[in-house]
């Protein structure tokens, strides 16, 4: 293993790709170059990130573009987000990386960038040492603070605190009996609110019972836990016997610093605060043609408003891209528990406030895994059967937000089809009852006193096609009954249906919502491409099985935020500015600059480089089995299948597989024990 | 495995389950027993099956019904499905087992019982010897009959041959170039039908081409293959390391005859010439409680009518369960290639048209599948992260329906939620156009001149539950904005929305579709069962990710005979006549005696006995990528997961595992080759 770890070491300082993340070496340098030009400066570094290069430049640095002289060399920048201190002003620099020098330095008004785990941290304590909320917690019953904790959350949109002049959060309050003890079961009846630029408790709300016949909730002490202290290894199963997954020849795929081979597919990956994981430059090699399918794909942003009307609850939309960062948020995962057998990791390196780097070992997990048959076929005639097992690649990281965590899948597939996947799993949010209060239609009870409200989880992933060229249409496919009664000539015997395509041709009319009626489904099409058997353009269709409508208002503060939300489907021209649904800053926003905003003034996005941006989720209403934690809930959100882009099925060429290769055995039965179980005869 | 193949004959016939199909010993017996009742008789025996018993005294016979005295014994019966030679009139007979007797024998007027694999390769054998359609072949220029091959499809409605008086079926022609050349992309354009009981083609049809200015189309002769000797195992990918699944402990699961405990699940399962596999008696342990779920789960019915108006093309709408049956279209399954790992096979038994048994090896597949992240959660504070793999049983058949093969999944996962899917993959079905003919809106072009026509999969699942009892009602579930905008006290925020429950009481509102809008789910309560936190009803939810309506009209020939497909829900009290969706005797029929049919007279469904029928399925439009062969679709049509059942999280209990344990490593990558495949930097 040291020569591979020694190797990677080597290919990260030797060859930078433009598309790799900030090194530790460069983090330290965007600091110190930026300190040295603003001296006088007192700067919380919020972001330090690489400035993605620009996408024309790259096109014809990748060889995508080859109709202006190929560029070779790709300028090499950072983004700096910084506050200052005391006044909290927001700031955005650039950082030549080439130069050494600091080449913008903007301030940026009325907005505030991303909430960071250093705050997080930060607002907890000094929370907890609020005198007020020392009160309360005493008037409650709680004499010592160390078994008071808080989740501090975004403030969304403050009735009293509106805008963006004060940087804010909100502590929502938990209490546990014991160390480890799950929290979630022990809600506290009040919301600190803690402004960051003065770190200190500037007021205190209260989750009043609705029906005023309620007194103050006291605290739920029911001990409701998943960790195995607390369940007991001794009341573990006994009967989950191990698989084992192995690899004994080594993996299918190659890995050289951030880029992956694998099956015809090609492709780079990087880590970033925000988006998390993201894939860059995607291809699939169709025999000698290396044919460009993706320029770019990332979860884009993600929203998870809650019902409940009281104003508290209200405010409950987290924003886990815009406010929080999924990269900020991700997991150092662990070997045999988050990924079975034989794995490949990258690191992660994101900054603190001071502008130092730190690392999160094991941040992406790359595996592949057996996903049963690719095709079988049998001749019924003489029992010839044909059948070839599949598999895909994995490429996924897991990340905590507060309550929730979010595992977080990219799956290539050996016949050019890609799928995004999320697992939500992790603790409900959850808020106290008062004894006999019921949840009154916005919530389930899940324990005594204990009321998981309804919510939804929306994510919208930008989806940065450039299939068979940069120039793409999107367009829509529904399937109709032809307008003939049965017994019509045209439709005799009544079973006549077929399907029309309506392509995207400005932002107007590239906005979409699922239709069961007419099974739709979309395309990205590449118009200059004729496919030579079907004579129409060569297309990818894209799919998902998760479609929910945004159920607040479209005028509500989250529908206003959060307006990527109520469409599944949007396109807009590529803009280098318009990355994430939610706005760059998304923090406090009002949705002034988001994926709405920008659909508003009509622009072409037929046969250009268009974004394609698509919406799913799920409408989470909570069950007793998700607690003391919820199994995952998995959403497979994009499907994208090649759709008459290849001159046939790419996948042929797989090899079948046997018991000989993969060691497949008859299961060896003990008779089972007289009378365990059985249905008595 | 000496061991463990005796054990299970041991079992097998020492122990015979009321629920276990019919040994080849009882079959064998049934057929004589009949024979010998029926001297006379020129018997063909279409169907041999197990009467399956009486349901108040199997709920007796199993414990679930205590208010009556324990029924300790069921009488064991055979049904018998016969057609009489020469006049082809049918029978149903029931044969007591125990007593070795033919009990009942009916003649049922005016039906046409299940095709069978005997009248499959007969027919295909006397359409090649036909002068006519020797005739029809030379002037396509075929002069070697050995080349032609073709697929008896059933007739569905015929315009010449209506109702059913008349056996009939009609082949579809194809012809192969070469040895195990794919049929497919060589397809004819006339249609024999074939009369069963004269064993004669009494009729030859034409697919014409929908303008006159077309000729008759010529053959497509271009191969299109996926086979082995075709690709060129030269040809095959280099770099796909195996993938090796092991349990050296051995599996968790146990097998008693056909009685399977795994993780808390237990239940039975058998496989008949119709529905394939059924699972039975399926019930979880909570704790010291055996808590009762489902009576029976089976594949009930399936459609797949085409889209073509042409009226050849308009008869294609094949019921794979009632028309050809999935037991009888079955796969022997290969270890290594259908399943992966340690596997445990169950075989079965069909019967032939002399009343002989015969065993397909390997039917059923049963197997246990890691099934990644069961759940996870971090303390964001103190990075302590608690992560338990999952995993799931996997009970699962493949059958081959002439072009189309489908493997069928029975998932059982460790905290009590089910699912039912499918993979359809295979060949598509297709037809020949004139060389510049297109498909005008109803297929699409595979390969020239071969035309794969949209279609659509449709299936039906039975469910009869017993969540907690026989008594149960099933209700529907719809999320909703509340009627107060932005802004009113009731919705300050306007973030506010609720879910409503609506129980279905009778018949006639037991009938619904899917709902994008509502977010709508369905739910099986006992009403009779109050949870002690939520104070509902327990229940178990329903969803399904693949809803399509029914394109045809619904007064079609398809509407009428496959009703079931035109709602997602349907629900209907117990009914020991009411197995099959599309109608018992399902081949040749108008929709006299079918789901649709069932429900038009209001009965109360309402904490009774109920049977809860789940449509689910795809519209397909082929894609080019489909052929030579169809990579699997997937599926995932019914999902039923513990809702308010449960006092908490059933799968707390399962253990973590590790790398210790599960012998996780990291991947070796061998340094990437310097210029394969890089973006050159």
């Amino acid at each position: 293993m040291a020569a591979v770890k020694e190797m990677k070491t080597v290919t990260a300082s030797s060859q930078v790709h433009p598309f790799d993340q900030l090194s530790s070496e460069e983090m330290i340098m965007v600091s110190q170059v930026t300190r040295q030009a603003k001296p006088a400066m007192d700067i919380i570094f919020n972001t330090i990130t690489l400035k993605e290069p620009n996408k024309q430049e790259m096109l014809s640095f990748l060889g995508w573009d080859t109709s202006k002289p190929r560029v070779s060399r790709i300028e090499r920048e950072a983004l700096v987000v910084a506050l200052e201190r005391p006044s909290m002003k927001c700031y955005e620099g650039i950082v030549s990386l080439d130069q050494e020098k600091l080449t913008s330095w903007v301030h940026v008004p009325d907005v505030q960038p991303i909430l960071t785990m250093d705050e997080m941290l930060e607002v907890e304590q000094l929370v907890l040492k609020d005198e007020k909320v020392i009160a309360e917690c005493r008037e409650l019953g709680i004499t010592d603070m160390s078994s008071v904790f808080n989740d501090p959350w975004a403030i969304a949109r403050h009735v009293s605190y509106p805008g963006r002049g004060r940087r804010l959060m909100q502590a929502l309050m938990y209490m546990r009996t014991c160390e480890d003890d799950n929290q979630y079961v022990h809600p506290l009846d009040f919301v600190p609110i803690i402004d960051l630029g003065m770190m200190k408790v500037i007021d205190i709300e209260y989750i009043k019972p609705k029906n005023s016949k309620f007194a103050r909730p006291t605290i739920p002490m029911q001990q409701h836990n998943f960790l195995p202290e607390f369940v007991g290894e001794e009341n573990y199963r006994k009967d989950v016997k191990p698989i084992i997954v192995q690899q004994p020849q080594g993996v299918s795929f190659s890995v050289k610093g951030n880029e992956i081979d694998w099956q015809k597919w090609n492709m780079r990956i990087s880590m970033n605060y925000r988006e998390g994981l993201v894939i860059h430059n995607v291809s699939y090699q169709d025999g000698a043609e290396k044919r460009p399918l993706f320029y770019r794909l990332s979860l884009s942003e993600m929203v998870v408003p809650y019902a409940d009307r009281d104003p508290i609850h209200a405010r409950k939309h987290a924003f886990d891209v815009g406010e929080y960062g999924l990269g900020l948020c991700t997991n150092s995962l662990a070997l045999g528990c988050d990924c079975l057998g034989s794995i490949y990791y990258f690191d992660a390196v994101f900054n603190d406030h001071n502008g130092q780097p730190y690392t999160v070992p094991n941040a992406v997990c790359l595996h592949e895994e057996d996903h049963g048959i690719l095709f079988k076929h049998t001749d019924y005639r003489n029992g010839r059967a044909h059948t070839v097992r599949g598999r895909r690649l994995v490429i996924s990281h897991i990340v905590t937000v507060a309550n929730y965590d979010y595992g977080l899948y990219y799956y290539f597939y050996q016949d050019g089809t890609f799928e995004y996947e999320v697992k939500a799993t992790g603790e409900l949010n959850t808020h106290v009852l008062a004894e006999d209060e019921t949840p009154e239609g916005y919530g389930t009870l899940v324990a005594p006193q204990v009321n998981a409200q309804y919510h939804q989880h929306i994510f919208t992933m930008r989806i940065d096609p450039m299939i068979d060229g940069f120039n793409n249409t999107v367009g829509q496919v529904d399937v109709k009954r032809v307008p003939y009664p049965t017994g019509h000539p045209m439709n005799m015997m009544g079973n006549a249906f077929t399907a029309q395509t309506t392509m995207f041709r400005d932002t107007h009319e590239a906005q979409a919502i699922p239709s069961y009626e007419t099974s739709r489904v979309w395309k990205i099409f590449n118009e200059n491409n004729i496919h030579p058997v079907t004579k129409g353009p060569v297309a990818y269709k894209v799919t998902s099985d998760c479609q929910v409508p945004l159920y607040a208002q479209d005028d509500s503060v989250v529908g206003q935020r959060a307006g990527f939300a109520k469409k599944t489907i949007w396109v807009t021209p590529y803009n280098e500015n318009q990355m994430f649904a939610g706005g760059f800053y998304c923090n406090q926003s009002s949705g002034e600059d988001n994926l709405e905003s920008w659909m508003k003034e009509k622009k072409s996005v037929s046969n250009t480089d268009v974004v394609l941006w698509v919406t799913f989720g799920m409408t989470h209403l909570p069950r007793v089995e998700e607690a003391p934690i919820m199994n995952c809930e998995v959403l497979t959100g994009v499907r994208m299948q090649p759709c008459n882009f290849f001159l046939r099925n790419p996948a042929i060429d797989v090899p079948p597989t046997n018991k000989k290769i993969n060691h497949s055995v008859d299961a060896k039965i003990a008779p089972k024990e007289a009378g365990c179980c059985s249905t008595k005869l």
